[in-house]
């Protein structure tokens, strides 16, 4: 190596370990030299290297700076099939569920936010107290719409989101997971067809399957969300019964998509006079302060369903989802009792103080964050290990990004590699109702050992590198790339 | 009032008090007529009255004993309408969960457990002691099929029912509601056509309803169950998917259907080759010791899915139930990870534990215990102050009955009267598809202050008894009679 490679390596290692963040000025080429004992055009080569690299970029009459991370390297917009569908693909998200817990090795597979932030304590500390105290309010059923308490505190809420809702206007679930589930059961006839997003979240495709829904998946942009002209088309085209999406610090992709876009969006299903399903739970935790509306800011009519949970701002063991449901109240609560009848009682109470005394927004204030500084990071990682023709989401919000490799790559089988090497991600076909993005995956950067993911996205970078583990596509796969 | 009437009312109070307790030794005629002064005669004469109340009963050469409450007035077996049809009573179930919680008086409405028992304690102070302990245990996502700890030791348990059953044959819900209507989407395609019991659990058929099915209500009787001679006809007319029963203890008459019964079902299931759905909700209750097999006992080729959860043997608001779907495991597990994805898992590892220190099995002894005591009590009040053209259920587990009224009597207006007077019932509509059993209601006698249980039913029977508040049919509905 020459010292200006040596210097170069010095230099990234600090970018990357943080000790130089996103935006930091870093030092001038007079201080390297002589800090260094090197010449001044040794530390200006090392310095055009990592500008090469894309890591630090000179400011004219300023010096040089750690690049903030960009999205010049975007996942392209989708290209799902222009009909109506099954959903496949249960057997593939099956097999990554169950391993959950047995799995070694670094988690990067799922969307688990970070759980061991003090912030959260108060919470921790009120669910105790609360068991220890008064178990008798956890053990009888009680309200089918969910803890008042709780409904109140979640009209307060979701004034951030633009939303002016009554405690009637709000049913409790287990998790968000029930919400969607049971708003698709509530909108939709067995047989009807949805408007999705493409990539979406596996969680809402199996519900759609499992209701006996076809998806019609959208063309989507990975900055701004789903395509309305290739909705409107598809609106024209099918008998659509309702759309379905995730537009705030949108899964897997990250976008927000922006707030007149979702004024039109709403507009659009006003005028074919179709529901919206808004599935909003990594809302809370975008970047953005105050946090972007949600398209139930928009509703009039009552036509959009807004479902959330507290499993990413806070924890997905707390199994607190909601629904605000808009002109489908009696449908909704109808179908939420006979799916699971009431919600266990002390999480809901718990929460609902958890937010009543300020915890909660302080909470979130911390991981938006802490979240914003990891996604600096992988994205820097990704940049550094990855191949050079890697496509990355920018992620707005949230914890989880969308990687498109290149089209030669087959994830389902470099998972399996990967998983015994000790890397574990989500593969791209799962996001898909008919098993496209094979070439593409979701990574989580909640975790804030950063070490950790480092050695991962190094391990995952060496997968990918190592021609001998290069996977080609088999014959019949080969139509559904994007 | 003559001197033996007022002998008889003190005898009737000490009876009603559990002074005398069914079966008991009563004073004899010499001993009474000392103690309050009185002459032979007039003893004999306020024994004779309360052997026409059938409260006592005079046995050769030993004396009177308190009866023990027979079966003599059953319900007479029911007589649904025999073709398939659509659930209605939604607005009537809802408008009962509504009042759950603001409803003040007595509540005999509701399948609520005694909570209160000292037995439950271990049970709580392992969940406070986890919940303080090890928060994180309750935080992440965890196994959709439910935790490992739980299964293991619910196949310990399900040997009392005659199951034979592995971890990996079970799937955790959140409650057996949750359970019911995971197998009810797991068996059938909408528009399918499932044979239940009638009366039957609102819960059950409000599944039916929300999942797009048609309900074949099929004769019952009040002591044995499903008539198997009304079932094999109906299989025979309609093309039937799934049988739907609770045949342990059922809700709400409190019957066990014999055990080769169970087994002609299985049979009967077998030669259609359809499922059974069989909810064994209050199976661990059953009075009777060891406690009846389930139809699963029966089961060679997977095709009874047995539902059942902890909300009647322990809490309701533990929200932790089961299924062991057998051959349909993998639609189940989709459809359970699509309805609310995974459960809390601290409520499941504390009621691991409960049963793996022998703490379930001494709580489910005393409940039983208490249970039975508790209805001898219902029955014996009913006996005392109901009219005499009263017919009640023989519960043999759990703590529910059903009360069957002259046909005159509408007890959707009953209802609403004797809540302003502070005594809640569940009326007999709910627990049929079409809103039949109007001169029916559901009594729970779970609570154990027998003064409130008394005062509650005195005041309903008053209501009864009051010409002024009889109320008759009006026209549209005297058809839904049975
Ligand atoms: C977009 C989206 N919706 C819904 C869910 C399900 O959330 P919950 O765990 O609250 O059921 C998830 C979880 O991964 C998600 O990412
Ligand atoms: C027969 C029967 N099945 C199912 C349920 C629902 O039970 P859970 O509260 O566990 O969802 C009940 C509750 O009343 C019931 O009586």
């Amino acid at each position: 190596m020459t010292l200006y490679q040596k210097l170069a390596t010095r230099l990234r290692e600090h970018i990357q370990h943080d000790f130089y963040k996103s935006g930091d000025k870093l030092p001038s080429v007079r201080q390297l030299a002589q800090e260094h004992g090197v010449s001044i055009s040794t530390v200006q080569e090392a310095y055009r290297q990592l500008e090469q690299e894309q890591l630090v970029e000179a400011r004219p009459k300023s010096g040089y700076f750690v690049c903030i991370p960009k999205k010049d390297n975007l996942p392209s917009i989708s290209r799902p099939p222009q009909r109506p569908l099954e959903v496949s693909q249960w057997e593939e998200v099956l097999n990554m569920l169950m391993n959950r817990s047995g799995n070694k090795g670094v988690q990067l597979q799922h969307a688990m936010p970070d759980m061991k932030a003090s912030t959260l304590k108060p919470l921790l500390k009120t669910l105790s107290d609360l068991t220890k105290q008064k178990p008798e309010l956890g053990l009888g059923y009680s309200d089918v719409r969910g803890s008042e308490e709780l409904r109140m505190q979640l009209c307060r809420l979701t004034v951030a989101s633009g939303c002016q809702l009554h405690p009637d206007d709000i049913v409790v679930t287990s998790g968000c997971q029930e919400a969607l589930s049971v708003c698709l059961r509530a909108v939709t006839e067995p047989g009807d067809i949805i408007a999705i997003e493409s990539p979406s979240f596996y969680g809402s495709m199996q519900a759609i399957k499992a209701a006996n829904l076809k998806a019609m998946e959208i063309p989507t942009h990975p900055e701004t969300g789903i395509s309305l002209e290739a909705l409107e088309l598809a609106l024209d085209q099918w008998p659509i019964k309702a759309i379905f999406v995730t537009p705030t610090c949108n899964n897997p992709m990250g976008y927000n998509m922006p707030e007149e876009k979702k004024e039109q969006l709403y507009r659009l299903a006003q005028s074919y006079d179709i529901a919206i399903i808004e599935d909003d739970i990594y809302g809370d935790i975008s970047y953005q302060f105050p946090r972007p509306k949600a398209i139930k800011a928009f509703d009039q009519d009552g036509r959009v369903l807004l479902c959330s949970s507290f499993s990413k701002s806070i924890a997905p063991g707390t199994r607190v989802g909601w629904i605000a449901p808009g002109r489908y109240r009696d449908k909704v609560t109808h179908i939420k009792y006979v799916s699971s009848s009431m919600c266990p009682v002390l999480p809901q109470l718990a929460i609902a103080k958890f937010i009543r005394i300020g915890g909660y927004a302080k909470h979130i204030r911390q991981m938006r964050q802490n979240y914003e500084q990891q996604r600096d990071h992988i994205l820097n990682a990704i940049k550094i290990h990855f191949p050079s023709n890697t496509r990355v989401s920018f992620p707005v919000g949230g914890f989880i990004l969308w990687v498109e490799l290149h089209p030669s790559i087959d994830t389902m089988k470099l998972v399996e590699r990967c998983r015994e090497e000790g890397v574990n991600f989500a593969p791209g076909p799962l996001f898909s109702a008919t098993g496209k993005y094979r070439n593409c995956f979701r990574l989580n950067f909640s975790e804030q050992n950063k070490e950790k993911r480092e050695w991962a996205i190094k391990r995952l970078a060496a997968i990918l590198h190592d021609s001998d583990t290069r996977i080609e596509h088999s014959a019949p796969e080969t139509s559904a790339l994007i």
